[in-house]
């Protein structure tokens, strides 16, 4: 849909509440972003569905919510205090500083540097005379790497034992409770562990809305197997989450898998692939499916000297499980279902805003109007009758053509109206906002025609 | 009931899986906690019981999920930058430092210190010969104020112009979007905005396992009201947050009202009281309800140069809201449930330990068990159907009044027992964990009977 340009779709977010700039009476805070009334609701529902699919549904997995803040010898096992950096270049010329990776994928989007060292990253920049995208030089220094880990101090002191990390992943605290977890839980390998929790990054370069920001939640799971099985369970998490996507609604011409190549595979994997959507800007990343080894539970092993082995009671074997990491940004997943949702609809005689969310997804599920102001008594007997199962608006204010307008431009899967008759037959119109089709159900009837409509 | 000592609700609480120590194989980090398995369904459940009670049901109230990161001077006019700070004293003796108000309050448990001037606290200490709690010395320093905000650093440079705090409240996200969220919503004055979200306080002295920590989740309200109104909404919140408690289960001999004293309030003020609960280590904070006045908004309009008023359509009065703000610690909150529920119960031959949950809070709603491994496939049959509506788990292994009761001891509502007759007659054995009472039902009814006695 070529109507989909992002500034049109910051400006609707913006406007109907779905997302604002965040701290924007003081004119904002770098790239941070705050969910509105709308936004909110739908974030949830997002985050809901994916727990469910995920996690209660699923015979295999558990859910965690583990602390933000971690023993710092944390980072250090997973690499991520001395390893966890961007690769900065200045221009001598304009003094303007560059993600050197970034600078290669803008001169060639099919190449992913992801893996490179940085001494690559520099000698592929000169052989192609990249330039500098702000004074078109070629003159930079040489590639220094930047800490992308938020640091603060915790307690009185400020010295370096009471430094804290804000974690980069919700991935590191789901590894060091494998034990606590798999020991109450009394689960059997193959099983998994999920989490939704806030990560932070301090990005050099965030951007495109809601798709980088230094602050931004994870949907994670990490999936214990037999050593041997993992690549099985590899592809079996890589169907599932692509599932998920479709069953979300999504367009299937926008999502695609693409598998790493092996030299921008991160040196402990065994293989990666990201499902890319096709973002207003282009193909991004949405989700990544990572086989990541027994690396993680290794180096724990190894920096906390405790034993993470698994006792296979059927084979009476010990063995570091490998694991499956399917990760997944509810912020990006936000994004992906509100660019898919958005439509221009040319109607007969005028245009149409329309947000095609799964009625699962979308954060109203039933509005409810009256058509006059006589009908407000009985109207609100139905908002209070609906609004003990839904999030459910109440819309008095105007014609009904235009709160028809207002409500398929936020995506409301179902208006209530409630009319002359109501009153007498004891039931309401019930308008689709896909068809805008029409009919008429008792009402007593509407919550579980609603329930079941909206059911994942 | 007398065996609920704080120790045993800790190890509890580890060994079924509902709260660990954080990174505990680096041996932990200061106050820090992971919700396991069951612990993040229950917080999860309580989450969303105050959601659907104050955002979704309530026909005033609209959400929001703000960023952690803030613009700076958002601190500034809140009054948290150089405002923001716990009074300290250091023992000349033995080096040790500590909490001035907490000194008091241990000295006098009826005295509340918080609005004291740290000279008002010095002198009372002096004046009544105060000893430190480590050596029994009366020889203490000054008060120093020592900031309660983590700091951190944005972007690339360190330096002032840098400098980020993570929120200590989540109050103030909702105070900067006020307008926004008036214009999208369309909502009249009286209204309010919730959000749930992690704050963050480098306190001195976390402590009482979950009841005070470092980082922490709040579940906020904030109200606006006009302004000769502010009182009667005060009154309505009070009553509103003590039914959410009683509606959750909790014991009501258990909690209390405590008002502030004119003293102790904020300078800004009108009324504030507090929902304590009787913890295993008695009476403390739960939930607070403040009358804050125009003072948030007007330091906003005043800091910000943005006009904050509301516009009244019924009078044409232009004025500042005021707000009641009813402010809950979703972990506080957990803590009290999870202290409620539980009981040492003498049966005729044994005791066994029972988590009396709310059904709507339990973790698991329901567990599936085959009497023998023969049942193995209908019961998974059963399981599947469940696990599509509820948290679930299955358990096969050992004899069946073992299994009872570890279902009894983490809180399962109900147990469903597939046994011999099951195939033939499709139906199924429902034990309740309260009465212990068990009754047959048929398989197809199974759903709507558990949904109806988990409704909230």
């Amino acid at each position: 849909m070529a109507n989909k340009d992002m500034d049109k779709l910051i400006a609707h977010a913006k406007n109907s509440g779905f997302v604002y700039q965040g701290s924007e009476i003081y004119d904002g805070l770098a790239n941070t972003w705050d969910y509105g009334p709308l936004g909110v609701e739908m974030k949830n529902n997002i985050k809901k569905l994916w727990w469910k699919r995920f996690i209660q549904e699923s015979p295999y997995n558990v859910g965690l919510d583990s602390a933000i803040f971690m023993n710092p010898r944390v980072w250090e096992a997973s690499g991520h205090v001395g390893g966890f950096s961007d690769p900065l270049i200045d221009c001598k010329q304009c003094k303007t500083r560059h993600r050197a990776d970034k600078l290669i994928e803008d001169y060639d989007p099919d190449i992913h540097s992801d893996g490179w060292s940085p001494e690559k990253m520099m000698s592929f920049i000169r052989e192609h005379h990249i330039q500098c995208p702000d004074c078109g030089s070629e003159d930079f220094t040489d590639i220094r790497e930047f800490e992308l880990m938020f640091k603060t101090y915790m307690g009185v002191v400020k010295d370096a034992k009471s430094v804290v990390y804000l974690r980069p992943e919700t991935a590191q605290g789901i590894f060091v409770n494998f034990k606590n977890i798999q020991r109450t839980s009394r689960k059997k390998v193959p099983f998994g562990i999920g989490q939704i929790g806030k990560s932070f990054r301090n990005e050099i370069t965030p951007g495109n809305f809601i798709f980088r920001t230094r602050e931004f939640e994870q949907m994670e799971l990490e999936f214990f197997t037999k050593p041997d099985t993992d690549l099985e369970w590899f592809h079996y998490w890589k169907e599932q989450c692509m599932q998920f996507l479709l069953d979300l609604g999504l367009n299937k011409d926008h999502l695609r898998f693409r598998d790493h190549e092996q030299e921008e595979l991160s040196f402990y994997s065994k293989a990666t692939s990201d499902i890319e959507y096709l973002y207003p800007f282009g193909w991004g990343e949405l989700w990544g499916i990572a086989d990541r080894t027994d690396y993680d539970l290794g180096r724990h092993q190894e920096y906390s000297k405790k034993n993470l082995e698994y006792l296979d009671p059927e084979t009476n074997q010990k063995y570091l499980p490998y694991v499956i990491e399917p990760s997944v940004g509810a912020d990006r997943l936000f994004l992906s279902v509100l660019a898919d949702a958005y439509e221009e609809e040319q109607l007969e005689k005028e245009t149409r805003l329309v947000m095609h969310f799964h009625p699962a997804v979308a954060p109203v599920k039933v509005a409810v109007l009256p058509l006059t102001k006589k009908q407000s008594a009985k109207a609100t007997e139905v908002y209070q009758l609906l609004a003990k199962e839904f999030n459910v608006e109440y819309d008095v204010a105007g014609q009904i053509g235009k709160r028809y307008r207002r409500q398929d431009a936020i995506g409301t899967p179902y208006c209530v109206t409630v009319d002359f008759d109501s009153e007498n037959d004891q039931s309401v119109t019930l308008r689709d906002r896909d068809t805008m089709e029409q009919i008429r159900l008792p009402i007593d009837e509407l919550v579980d025609y609603i329930a079941k409509k909206i059911r994942f």
